[in-house]
């Protein structure tokens, strides 16, 4: 296979960067179209359209100008009206412009190092690379007659991953890494069916087969309830936990009204004694405890609960434990802080996403049993697909057909090393104390909670009227005080909810904003912005631009629209 | 944006093809690391890897031998039995050799045209380069703040697809394709996941709020038989239904049990009579009927259900009515043959995998909604992510995170042209047609359908045989008949296994192998070989070489070990 070669490619306008369409017309044959499809003698047009595409990529990371498009959504909409699907072939050239005209111009820049809005960051170049390859294999995961090596790739990262997380010993892999009657976990496709799958099996732990009863699988919810003697089945969570568990409730028949949401303490935990105590309140109405669920990063506030003593509590009641660490899940690949995680090696399942803090692309979510018999009673197999003996990924997972997505997280482990992980997350980590002294350096801001993984909450509020709202929580008549601040607050929601519309015109940088129940001003909802600092890119510098820059939005909104209607509370 | 350049690569030999690790050591730091992501100082890297990449990926698609690798699983296994995550940074090139070296040789060559064993085919090129374009803008489709013009991208699509299906008018289209308010469907990732989507409406359709009832997805399925008095809920469906059916009754908690299987006629479809009869009983025992399903290509058979009768039967009893076109959908693009699926436009719901006959790489669903409000009952909203008033595509889909893979059928739709794919299943037309004269020509094999969408079933009997069956079938006395024609049936699989084996080691051709029951010789189950023809890149010649030389292994493994065995049933 050695060989050396220097090759020079004409890249003429029309293909390097097609400026117009060229309207040519072309004449459909199957000769022409199979001409398209891979094949021995198409090689050179894939090798110079690909070259097009990668200087057509890179110009566009290099392109000044905002993260957002200045187009509105009206406008934009209207590029996308036409109702009939194309009938005539166009060339390739002409639809690669008609993309980076209409789409490419109009997408958003997540790897901006301004946009420290969302957990979508700047991902590796090497990733794009790598989906050309998934994509070029097309393999299917679902089966090994269409996925050779891909299906022990993907267990031997799945092995990788359980053993960060659960850390049963080298024994243990070396036994179970490539033994396709044990399953430590399935690739899916996100969080949302990652979570779902872990409380698919955590149902049928809960409602096994017995005597004449088959399990909730075949029989339903209905039937497991009766059978088992109970008058409903719950989850249990913090307040703070993601909407994918309300889904997945509503999804298994169990109904969202079934997940019980817990309150959380000041650092955004589950309140554990309040766990405890709606625990007894169930079971003494004869509800069946299905699972405790412990979340490792909440998505609006990145804190992570006690997941050590929520296995206790699992324990008490004998339910399943399942740790939601879609968002802080990649921090089991560093010695230095993987301690913050203290106890999810007792959970019984993990939920991580690889599209997040392990910087690949869109989409891949990972969920992880510690105990290997777990997944095997969600087992499925269809004699045309999937035989009873078969080695298939697909026995388990709730997907169907599914790309080789692993193959981005486990290129990017080996040429990042888990040593580089530690460096992004050192720079994450160093990113997050230096936004929280900026924005505690600022006059006009109000810093919303303690940084556990990179998420900050915080919101505007003029220095006078800090000063006031310091006052009325120290007041002595409380319901005055209540009253007044509540006042305020509400006043507050909107000037905020208006920064953020501007910051989002002005478009140089980019926060996202939330509303939580739960902060110094419970129970009164507040409107906050929400930081997320894992961009590599991101520089510190940087942050502080985007607080000067949002601040003084903010303080111009403030005189123009505000400090009026503020004044009657400055008295 | 215009502009004319000449490049020239020097792609010396450790980047164009790797043929060593270079084991160079690195020193990670912030801003070695950094330069891996996208950035303005790296894009000569990027270029530089990408046509590395380029050239590599045609090399692989050039490379002559056989479909599969030859290594054994257990081999294969042992290049993945690393049970540590890497801890050392490696160089890109490192990695890329080892993906080269490691999987992309040992990968299933799902493209080649002699291979024509399942649904996984080949794909246009520029497919390849499509991936490369979503990986590279990384949208996020849950929320239009991650995915500006991505999300009209998908909504156009939606539509087209909606109109192919529905056809519901120019006006409606004009109305709705980019109205945040109505959801023609969803992008899923997969068929599974639209099948599974449109039986978790269609039972919220069937058990919604009313009074003190807060709809199923609220209260979960034991609240909602009680509230509505039913003893049971369940769907219909052929007996060839795809397994994803069963995955889905399992999943939304009503219980694979529940999903009633009606035998098929002797052209593999559904048996209307059967189902009527079917849905009476069930009546009478107080289930509801939540939805009855029509298959447009059994994943076995690629046989369609009369689909307009069924619309009628649903109606009977007041159920939805949804049609998995997972395979057959895409001929809806063709005027010369969306007769075939007449009636599917009055289905309440649709999917349609564009994985499949879309040519486009893994993975991706589409579930369509007839009634514009339908797919609003299982909305979802949260404060960080989604609020209510949002035109996000994430409110009302299964997964969360989500990629921008509607890309791919958009753009592909505009190279090819609903023209092209006319011609596209023009060929696969013939090619089946062919294939069927092929068989039927040949003396060893026996035909065991009438292939509609692509699909070939048949197995190896040797030519005396036949004769024997044949004279069997016709006996006056049955009963013996019978027990002799069962004795040979059974030797007949165990050949076909074997075979099938055959086909696989020599692996220079790709038939897949399944079980049918709805057979001549029903109710013994049959082993069958299963073709699916429809690469661009398959001719007739190259069947004719697949039969000959599957019929030739077919009559070595029969002389060699089978003869005998037979013999006494030739008397």
């Amino acid at each position: 296979m050695k060989r050396r070669r220097e090759f020079a490619i004409d890249i003429s306008d029309h293909v390097l960067a097609p400026s117009r369409k060229s309207n040519k017309k072309i004449i459909a044959s199957i000769q022409y179209l199979s001409k398209l499809f891979i094949m021995p003698d198409t090689p050179d047009k894939f090798i110079e359209f690909g070259d097009a595409l990668l200087v057509m990529i890179r110009d566009f990371f290099q392109e000044e100008g905002g993260i957002h498009s200045a187009i509105s959504l009206p406008d934009l909409a209207g590029l996308f009206a036409e109702t009939d699907p194309p009938t005539d072939p166009e060339l390739i050239t002409d639809v690669l412009y008609e993309i980076k005209e209409k789409i490419i111009r109009h997408s958003v820049k997540v790897g901006n190092p301004y946009y420290v809005g969302h957990m979508t960051s700047a991902i590796p170049y090497f990733m794009i690379l790598i989906e050309m390859i998934i994509a070029a294999l097309n393999q299917n995961q679902v089966k090994i007659e269409t996925a050779k090596a891909s299906t022990f790739v993907e267990r031997e990262f799945l092995a990788w991953m359980h053993q960060l997380v659960f850390r049963r010993g080298t024994a243990f892999y070396r036994r179970t890494i490539q033994n396709p009657e044990i399953a430590l976990g399935n690739v899916a496709v996100d969080g949302t069916l990652a979570n779902l799958t872990a409380l698919w099996v955590a149902r049928e732990k809960a409602f096994p087969p017995r005597r004449s009863f088959g399990g909730v699988r075949k029989e339903g919810m209905a039937a497991a309830l009766a059978h088992y003697g109970f008058s409903s089945a719950v989850v249990l969570v913090s307040g703070l936990a993601h909407y994918s568990l309300d889904k997945s409730m509503d999804v298994l028949g169990l109904g969202s009204r079934s997940l019980i949401r817990i309150p959380v303490n000041a650092d955004n935990q589950i309140d554990c004694t309040k766990l405890r105590r709606k625990i007894n309140t169930l079971q003494k109405k004869n509800a069946k405890i299905i699972a405790i669920v412990g979340i490792a990063g909440t998505t609006e506030t990145g804190n992570i609960d006690d997941l050590k003593q929520l296995r206790d509590i699992a324990d008490t009641c004998g339910a399943h434990y399942h740790v939601d660490a879609a968002w802080g899940g990649a921090t089991l690949l560093t010695h230095r802080y993987r301690h913050l995680l203290d106890g999810i090696d007792r959970a019984d399942s993990v939920t991580i996403d690889t599209h997040k803090l392990f910087y690949t692309p869109m989409s891949m979510g990972l969920v992880l049993f510690r105990d290997e018999r777990d997944l095997m009673r969600v087992k499925y197999s269809a004699s045309y697909v999937i035989r009873t003996s078969s080695v298939d990924q697909g026995r388990f997972t709730l997907e169907g057909s599914r790309k080789f997505d692993v193959l981005k997280p486990w290129a990017s482990l080996k040429v990042l090393g888990t040593d580089g992980f530690q460096i992004l997350f050192d720079h994450a980590f160093t990113l997050t104390a230096d936004l929280n002294k900026i924005i505690t350096a600022s006059a006009n801001f109000e810093v919303m909670n303690t940084p556990q993984l990179f998420i900050h909450v915080f919101r505007f509020v003029p220095r006078d009227l800090q000063d006031v709202l310091e006052n009325l929580r120290a007041a002595n008549d409380k319901t005055a005080a209540t009253g007044k601040m509540q006042e305020i607050n509400s006043l507050l929601n909107e000037l905020n909810v208006e920064l953020h519309r501007a910051i989002r015109a002005e478009d140089s940088t980019f926060v996202s904003r939330t509303t939580l129940k739960n902060t110094r001003y419970a129970p009164q909802p507040i409107v906050v912005l929400r930081s997320v600092t894992v961009n590599p890119l991101t520089t510190r510098a940087i942050l502080e631009e985007i607080i000067a820059k949002q601040e003084k939005m903010g303080l111009s909104l403030y005189s123009r629209k505000y400090r009026k209607r503020f004044e009657k509370h400055m008295a």
